[in-house]
């Protein structure tokens, strides 16, 4: 019925998520609300980390993609289980390291970082960079060399994998606005002349193939090529690369359409894929490294709103409105990604209805799901939103100057607040 | 060459507004940046306001729709022109009030206003109300009469006119979230129980038809409906309502593709109508409002980046990466939405590359533009986008992290920020 099983369903037809009733929840903390089951992300912490220790002989990192879901506590979360943290800007970097992760587990990425960010991410002494470009590399050999460091950096490539997902996330292909180009000759330019740079570290390469991935075939192939790189690089120039970072993309069940492989799965792949492309090379087997986000955070959020109306227009459709909308979940006006949804306050009930869930922003567009089936709702009933974990806070924006909603951490039935609730004056703190 | 003559080319071939060197901003004040004109701000009010005095005999208000782009200096701006503000949310009508203006002057909307923005409206005597369904308006009823008072209400109403726009924004069609159907009956049987309400007083109706218009006809179709409830209501009731409002939609020049209307014109045509369709019913003439957003301040704005990589890909395209993104104009992965671009520093030269504007999230959608013509831009040239006034601060967001540009007002060569940057404590600031 649910997409894990901290959901459940108590005597009162509540819906219980990590052993708390959510509509209890909503009224303690009033909606919208975000709240998280410590539980379940720690279980999928766990899942990739056992995997690289029974796969691969623990000779690898998990880093938490914080782009998914980055805020203060969520970044201790993920250290505690051992896992670094991938991030993507100043603003990440900033929070991981006040969150006070070490910061040689933090990876740093991005298409274009700017030169703050890179002078904060080498006097941070982050454990790793990935560099995108030779004008980048060039950037950051100057600006190492300047603070007398020498850091470790991975090289983006774009290894031409064209992952069968959504045109917006996919990354893998040619045509990115990310990493080195393999097939057209590019990356061979850019390493005979990233070899030659003496104030930085090429420890091995990076790629991302895309998003919501759903096998693992393409994961082979990522890995496959990224050896041959280190490889080919070993060979040609004598210079050895240690690491292969291959990203993140792992899928998750949103909707019953939606059929994941469990997470380990792709990190066996990888590790027999890795090994078998070493062995042939004769090379040590590299440290490997992945950066699953969605998959570590996806299904371990859900969002409650408060049903605030309720339109029935004949022969059209049923609106459900809701007390939130796209300021706190874009990808449904971004992505028309599609959501799966329970009355909280009526979970035991089935599901007759077929109904539209429109937010409250002034705009047509701003919806959650069309043509959803729910069950038979009245103005005051809890709306649940499921596996809003990834990309619906860090998205959030305060369009209509909606305040963002706090984010609550439940688990064994206790509840802690983690994010607290924005203010109309946060919204106008900076107004002159 | 631009969509407004705010804009011009100085000797140092660097883009000019309001009679700011553009570039020099930039250097200063850093990037991403919004930048506004004052001076287009107020002609674009003033448009629009001696229209209702020219055409109407100022027997009508022209609210500006705060959404658009709703920060304390931007509702005292349109305060000092004699405008009201159109808020749809709490936090809008916080800020306009925290920038004082006269509550009388302010119109509230929303398609699920929660029962505390309905109590902060009636404690503020907001000067209008927009209700949107009969529960609505008896919650209305019995929060007036707690407190004594009795608010003037507009009914919104879907008038069931289909104006030609994007599908996402387009609101006068029967299948919308909002208001009250006219064509089905729904809006008699409203108005027969509406009437007999004791504690508010309906003042008239109100209706939107869509975005980005760039006809008459809708608008005065609009118009004809609108006096035609009034005639009706007192007809079949005794019930005198005085009022419509006509909302927004005007459309403006995002590119040389839009042919926009002055909008003057749009003011002048419903002037028109109205008279003769309140003069059909023997009526006097009604008092008018109308509530344009973009079309006060879209075309006042532009953002302000610099570049940071560029990437050619042989036979595929040229990506030139930006300091900013989605965070900062979420239009084009929202909407498609087409832009021109100049870049700042080169505004003099020719536009001979065709180039894909990339943003700085980790994510291949956050694009700006596709093959769009640029100038040939170098690393840490500036990139201005135009047409970024409406709906751009308003709808950023942090993701990634990503601090939220500040807001500059530049007028006849001198400039003040309105808005400031946002720092990453600001956005760490509700985590725990």
């Amino acid at each position: 019925m649910f997409n894990s099983d901290i959901y459940s369903v108590n005597e009162c037809g509540h819906l219980m998520m990590d052993g708390c009733d959510t509509v209890e929840l909503a009224k303690t903390y009033g909606t919208p609300l975000y709240v998280m089951s410590e539980n379940e992300i720690r279980r999928n912490c766990r899942v990739y980390k056992n995997a690289i220790d029974r796969f691969y002989n623990g000779n690898g990192l998990i880093y938490y993609a914080s782009k998914a879901m980055c805020v203060k506590e969520m970044v201790r979360l993920v250290d505690s289980e051992g896992l670094g943290v991938d991030v993507v800007s100043g603003g990440e970097l900033y929070t991981a390291l006040a969150a006070g992760i070490h910061p040689n587990k933090i990876c740093m990425h991005g298409n274009n970082k700017t030169v703050a960010e890179l002078q904060m991410a080498l006097d941070a002494n982050v454990g790793r960079i990935v560099v995108e470009s030779l004008p980048e590399l060039e950037l950051i050999d100057r600006l190492a060399k300047e603070r007398h460091k020498c850091p470790n950096i991975l090289v983006r490539i774009t290894p031409g994998i064209d992952a069968h997902t959504h045109d917006f996330i996919m990354t893998g292909q040619n045509d990115s606005k990310f990493g080195v180009i393999l097939e057209n000759g590019e990356a061979d330019a850019f390493f005979a002349k990233a070899v030659l740079f003496e104030n930085i570290h090429i420890s091995g390469v990076h790629c991302h193939i895309g998003s919501q991935i759903f096998e693992l075939e393409p994961f082979r192939e990522a890995a496959r090529i990224m050896v041959d790189i280190l490889g080919n690089v070993k060979k040609k120039y004598g210079y050895i690369m240690s690491e292969i970072n291959l990203g993140g993309g792992f899928g998750v069940k949103y909707t019953d359409k939606d059929d994941p492989i469990s997470f380990d799965q792709f990190i066996e792949a990888v590790s027999i894929t890795v090994k078998e492309a070493a062995a042939k090379w004769g090379m040590p087997i590299p440290f490997i490294m992945m950066e699953p986000g969605r998959s570590i955070v996806g299904t371990a959020g859900i969002t409650l709103h408060q049903i605030g109306g309720i339109k029935e227009i004949p022969d059209i459709r049923t609106y459900v409105s809701i007390d939130g909308g796209m300021g706190d979940n874009p990808r449904y006006i971004l992505y028309q990604a599609e959501y799966d949804f329970v009355v909280a306050n009526r979970a035991n009930e089935e599901k007759t209805e077929i109904v539209t869930v429109a937010g409250k922003c002034c705009e047509s567009g701003d919806l959650l799901g069309e043509n959803v089936p729910l069950q038979k709702a009245e103005i005051g009933d809890y709306l649940a939103t499921f596996t809003t974990g990834a990309y619906n806070y860090s998205m959030a924006s305060n369009y209509n100057r909606i305040p963002r909603p706090p984010v609550l951490f439940v688990k064994d039935g206790e509840e802690r607040l983690v994010v607290l609730r924005e203010t109309y004056e946060d919204i106008m703190r900076n107004d002159i």
